[in-house]
C-alpha cells in the first residue's frame, strides 16, 4: 500500500512542473504568459459552463478527465503555440515518448487507465474527445479577445490565418463555438483593434 | 443564443482572475507561490490518481467537479491560509458575497448549478464533498515536503500544529492519505529538517 502511494505521490510531484510549463498566450489581463496547468483548469471551467454547446453524445464528465490530463506531456514536450511551425510526426514521437515516461511513473493499472485517456484525446476520434479538442482551440482566441490581441500579435496574425489554424477543429466539436468566435474575431480586426 | 454564451464567456474571463491569487503554498520546486487556478488543476490530477482512497460512496467525477469550482470564491475574498489566524464568520460571509457576485455572471440555470456543486463541497456532509475537502487539506503538505518545508517555514509550525489544522480533515474523508501523511511529515521533522 505504502510503495503504491509513493508512486502516486511521486507522480503528483512530477505533474507540478506543468506549472512551470509556459504557453503563448497570456492570461485575459495581459499581465503575463499562461501557463499549461492553469489552462488546464480554465478548460475544465469551459467544458462545465459550455457544456451546452455538445453534441448527445459527449460525457462532460469524461471530456474533463481528458483536459485534465491533456497537456501533462508538455512537461517533457513543451507547448506548441498554434500559430508556431513545428514538425508534427516529430512533436508527436516526443509526446509518445514523453507519455511512455510519466504515466510510467504510476502503478500499472492507473498508468494503463489515464494514459488511455489521453490516447483517447489525441485521438480526437470519440465525440467527447472532438469536444474536449475544440474547447482546447477556443479559449485562446477568448483570451486574446480579452487581453486586446495576445498571441495574435506576436505571431502578426491575419483573421484568415485564424479561420486556417482552428475553425475546423472548433466546428468539428462545438460548431456554436466557431460561430460565436468568428463574429467576436471579425468585429474585433474590423474595429483595427491590431 | 448570443446573449447566454456571451454571458458565459463573461463568467470565464472573470474566472481567468483565479491565476492570480496567490497561495502559501510554493511549487513542488520553491521557486514560485502557487496561484489557487493551477492549484485547482492539481487537486482535480489527485482526485483522478488517488480515487482508490475514496470510500464506495465517494463519485469521483462529482468531486472534480467540485475542485474545478472550490477556490472561485477567492476571486473577491483571497486565499487564507492554512496556517494563518482568520475570523471563520468574516470569511464566510466574504465567500458567501463573492459567491453571489461570481456564479451570478452566469445564465440562471448555470448558475443554479454551479453553485449548488461548490454549496455541497463547504458543507462537506456529503461523502464526495468530504474526500474533495481531504485532498484539499493533503495537497499542501505533499508540496511543502517536496520543497523542504515551504509554509511551514514562513509560519514556523511544529508537526503537532500541522496535525491540529489538518489530521481530522484529512481523515474524515480519507482516513489511508492521514496515516501516509503523518508518518512522511513524523520523518521529516525527525531528521531536523527544519
Ligand atoms: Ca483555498
Amino acid at each position: 500500500m505504502t510503495l503504491r502511494l509513493d508512486q502516486q505521490i511521486a507522480f503528483l510531484n512530477e505533474a507540478d512542473r506543468l506549472k512551470s510549463t509556459l504557453r503563448a498566450t497570456t492570461l485575459c489581463d495581459g499581465s503575463r504568459p499562461e501557463n499549461s496547468a492553469e489552462h488546464s483548469w480554465h478548460l475544465c471551467l469551459y467544458a462545465l459552463v459550455l457544456a451546452d454547446q455538445a453534441g448527445p453524445q459527449v460525457e462532460i464528465d469524461r471530456v474533463i478527465r481528458m483536459l485534465i490530463l491533456h497537456d501533462l506531456v508538455e512537461i517533457d514536450a513543451g507547448d506548441n503555440p498554434i500559430y508556431g511551425d513545428f514538425d508534427q510526426t516529430v512533436v508527436e514521437q516526443q509526446e509518445q515518448l514523453a507519455a511512455e515516461r510519466l504515466f510510467g511513473l504510476l502503478p500499472d493499472d492507473l498508468r494503463d487507465e489515464l494514459r488511455a485517456i489521453w490516447e483517447e484525446f489525441e485521438a480526437a476520434e470519440t465525440p467527447s474527445a472532438r469536444f474536449a479538442k475544440s474547447l482546447d482551440r477556443f479559449q485562446p482566441p477568448m483570451q486574446n479577445l480579452a487581453s486586446g490581441g495576445g498571441s495574435w500579435i506576436d505571431y502578426k496574425v491575419t483573421p484568415q490565418d485564424i479561420e486556417t489554424r482552428i475553425a475546423a477543429k472548433i466546428t468539428r466539436g462545438a460548431p456554436g463555438l466557431w460561430t460565436y468566435a468568428k463574429r467576436r474575431i471579425t468585429a474585433f480586426f474590423a474595429q483595427g483593434a491590431l
